[in-house]
Formats: C-alpha cells, sequence, structure tokens
C-alpha cells in the first residue's frame, strides 16, 4: 500500500531543478519517476559523460544517484526541508552496469524526528534477464526539527 | 616515512586526464597535490557549480572527491591499473563546508593481492583555525591479480 | 521461489555447534529457523545477559546476530566453507527493540567467486503490530575460490 | 595534546561493571587502558572462547569491541551517559589477528550535539613487527540533548 507524497512528483522537480540547476537538467540525465511517503523511484539516463574506464558508469555517478533518490524520499514524505543533510552513507557495487539508464528505487526504514534512514536498490532499466542489481546503498539524514 | 609511488603525480594526472576527461579537468577543478606508495592527497577547487542548498559543497562532491583519492592512492601504490573498482564505501559527514578548496588525504590501511583499502579524511584548505574534518571515508577497491 | 539449500538447517546446525559451540548453543540462545540457497531466517532467542542500559538488547548482540545470517546464508548458498571472512559490514540501528526474541532475515544480494554481499533485517519477534525494524545491515564475506 | 576525561578510567569501569556485569569482567577479558576527553585506548584480553574456525577472534568480538571503545570515548568525553546509543557502525576487516590481545584505540572525530562519531584501529597487542592493523571501525553514537 502506497501513501500520497507529502510534494507531487512535479512539483519537487520544479523545487529541484530551482535549487540545484546542474544536478536536476535534461543534461545530468537525472529525474524522478514516481515518489510516495516512505520512497521514490529515480531515473538516471545514460551518458557518454557518465562512463569510466571499462566502459561502466561511474561509482560517483551511481553513488549520487542513490544519494539522491534518499533524499527526494525525505522530501516526498516530510514535506520540502532542503536543508535536510546526509549525515552518513554506506554502498555495496554489486556488478558493473552497461551502457544503460538507471533506475534508483528507494524505501525509507525508519523515519524519527531527527534522523531518516532510507534504502536503495539501483538497477538496470529494461533488464530483459534479470542479472541482479548494480548496487545497494544506505543512508541517514538529518532533518531540523518539524513543527 | 614515505615511500616513492609506482608512478609519479604528473604522469598520473596525465593518465587519469586521457581516461577521465570529464573529471580531471581544469573545470572539475580536481587535481593531484601528492602522491606517494600507499597514499595521496588531492585537491577539489572550489566551483560554484557544487554547491546545494545551505551554500554548501553537495555531499555528491565530498564521495566522489573521497573514492577518487581511494582510487589514485590505489594506482600510486600498484602501478597504473584503470580497471581497478570499488567494491563499497562508506562515508560519515562531519559538518559543512563552507566556500573553499577541499583536501583529501588517503592512506591506504590494507593493501591486499585482491582487495585494497583506504581511509580518507577530507578538510577544508587553508583553514587558520581547525574546526575538524568535513568528513571520513573508507572505500574498498578490488583489483585484478598482478602479475 | 526458494531453491533447496546446498545444506540442510540440521545439519549446519550440527557443523556450527561443533565448530563455534559458545556461540550455537541453547545457552546463548541463537538459532536457525530456516534456510535457502540464497538466504536464512536466524533467531536470537531473548535472553538477561543480552541487556544494555535502558532494558534493550546490546548493540554487540545485534551485530553479532547479522553477521552470523550473512554466515549461514554463504553456507546454506555454496556449502560448507566455515573459512569464508567478514571483510565489511555496516549497520543502522533503526529502534531500541523491547526484551523480545529477534528474528534476522536474510538475503544475499551478489553471490560472486570471491566476494558475497548479504542484507540483513533484524525484527522483533511476534510483532502484533509493526513499529519497523530494529536494525538493517549489510555485511561482504571474502570466500576461498570454489573448486 | 590530551585532555582530561570527564570521567576518569577507574570511575568508568566501576560505573559499566555495575552497568554491564556480562561484557565488563574478567571472564570477558575487556577493559580499559586509558581515557581521554576525545578518546580511549580499550583492552579484549585473549580468551579461547573468542575462536571461530581458522584459530582466529570471531568478527563479532572485532565489531564488540569497537563499539564499546566508542561508547567508552564518548562517555570520557561528555561525562556519564549510559543512555548514549548507537545509530551506526561500519566495520573494515584487514587481516586475521592470531592468538593475541587487541587493542582499540579510538578518537572521536566529530563532537556534535546529538551525534558523535568515533573512529577506531583495532591492533594486536604487543606486535614486535607491524603486520597492519586488524580492523578499522567509524560509529556514531546519538546523545541526549546536554544541559
Amino acid at each position: 500500500m502506497v501513501n500520497a507524497p507529502a510534494v507531487a512528483a512535479d512539483e519537487l522537480t520544479r523545487l529541484l531543478t530551482a535549487e540545484f540547476p546542474q544536478v536536476w537538467s535534461n543534461a545530468s540525465g537525472l529525474s524522478i519517476e514516481k515518489v510516495w511517503s516512505g520512497g521514490c523511484r529515480l531515473r538516471q539516463a545514460f551518458r557518454e559523460q557518465l562512463l569510466r574506464p571499462g566502459a561502466t558508469i561511474s561509482g560517483a555517478t551511481i553513488m549520487a544517484l542513490g544519494d539522491y533518490a534518499v533524499y527526494v524520499a525525505v522530501l516526498a514524505t516530510i514535506g520540502w526541508e532542503p536543508l535536510a543533510v546526509t549525515t552518513s552513507l554506506n554502498v555495496n557495487f554489486l556488478r558493473k552496469p552497461g551502457c544503460k539508464d538507471l533506475l534508483a528505487d528507494c524505501d525509507l526504514i525508519k523515519v524519527g524526528k531527527r534522523l531518516i534512514v532510507g534504502e536503495v536498490t539501483i538497477r538496470e532499466a529494461g533488464e530483459d534477464r534479470d542479472d541482479g542489481p548494480i548496487a545497494h546503498l544506505t543512508s541517514t539524514y538529518s532533518v531540523p526539527p518539524r513543527r
């Protein structure tokens, strides 16, 4: 069962584009697929400039995607609070992606007053056969006290 | 005591610029300050586009800097091996940086045949008073078997 | 769909009790609920001596439970290989457990030739209402090359 | 430069033994070597029952030692606050220890109002030659607001 987000996807995209113009743009390839209270799905479209040696997408891209997924899930759950900040992040890289879009599925596993913890699984989009996820992350956000 | 690197800083910069032109460039602001066998220091020059809400440098930038620091330390220690890949990374964000260059100091704490583990402390450059580090990371790289 | 384990739960319990008599015993309260190829469920029965200040189960107990869950899942998947060792572990503590048994559900999210990564969610047993998980872990095991 | 602890080692030992009698006892082998404001050194004396297959000390023992080191460093820095709890912990196991005492050196790398982050290096005691550390941990504690 999925609950309505505190802020809709369109509105989040508009706000994020205004706040982080380098990150949320057509050029970057990062976009929101859907949001709900407690999670979201983001897409990182494939871009040549994200490649690293071995014809694979860089770890920095994958970490950024995972971190943004938790950020978006936090905002979709508690409302627009751009000053939420990451306090820690852990990532396991599971296999190398090919030249494909990536999807990041985030679920918040704790929503506390101060600390919110999200879990993210990153997969290749449109996998016809499932070779398993690309990466798995957990990340903790610290949020200002809410009224 | 510091041992000579397997590849000098100039040569590493030349090779990295060829392999990762988006990452290692004047535009990106990322550069090698020094390398030795077992570690390195990188600099991330301040760039407006690295900012996020709160007038602070984005977590994605800090994670990328830390990950590249371990990568450079690995290459400086075992020689040019661009297919070394991160298997896991953990980061703790300790305080928000201001609008300053960042320095990443990396020491390898394990150099195994297959797995290499690095530890990175990220600080603001030119701190006149020490407010403590910005972030601390550990990261594990998997390296192809060496001859 | 769940696949048959490489070693059955009874046999694993017998082997583990022989190898780790302090850990796998009635006194410790640790037991296997079920295993399959790719995962397992362990139970940590409540014991007074596991408490810490705040009338809650110690973090050390929770970490040990999670680490053993990945170990058992590895053995259930690749067969009896007691020399498998943890290379890294990350845990997020999500809320304090009460004086109850704990259940650890482990799924392996990567089964490579050398490295196996497991994800574990720890919950209170018999929760009538779901207050959410107690802890979430990921752990990487290094395994000797298989024939 | 080392600052006086908020609570002396003898007093901490007395308080911890009263609160955690299973953990802080001659039987367990865990003891405080020294404390200061911002850190501590703990010793885990070698005990047969800590061994696991491969004649090496179990990962669970090493994680518990590291977690207690951060706990003791927190108490030595902010004063007796037994309700401080771990929110996250990350450990890298670097090499297998032999049948020796272990020393855990902890430094707090952030002391915030709510969150305290410690870094721990675990080594074998009395190494005549340095084969490098056994394990490296970081751990975050949440502390009740202080007056």
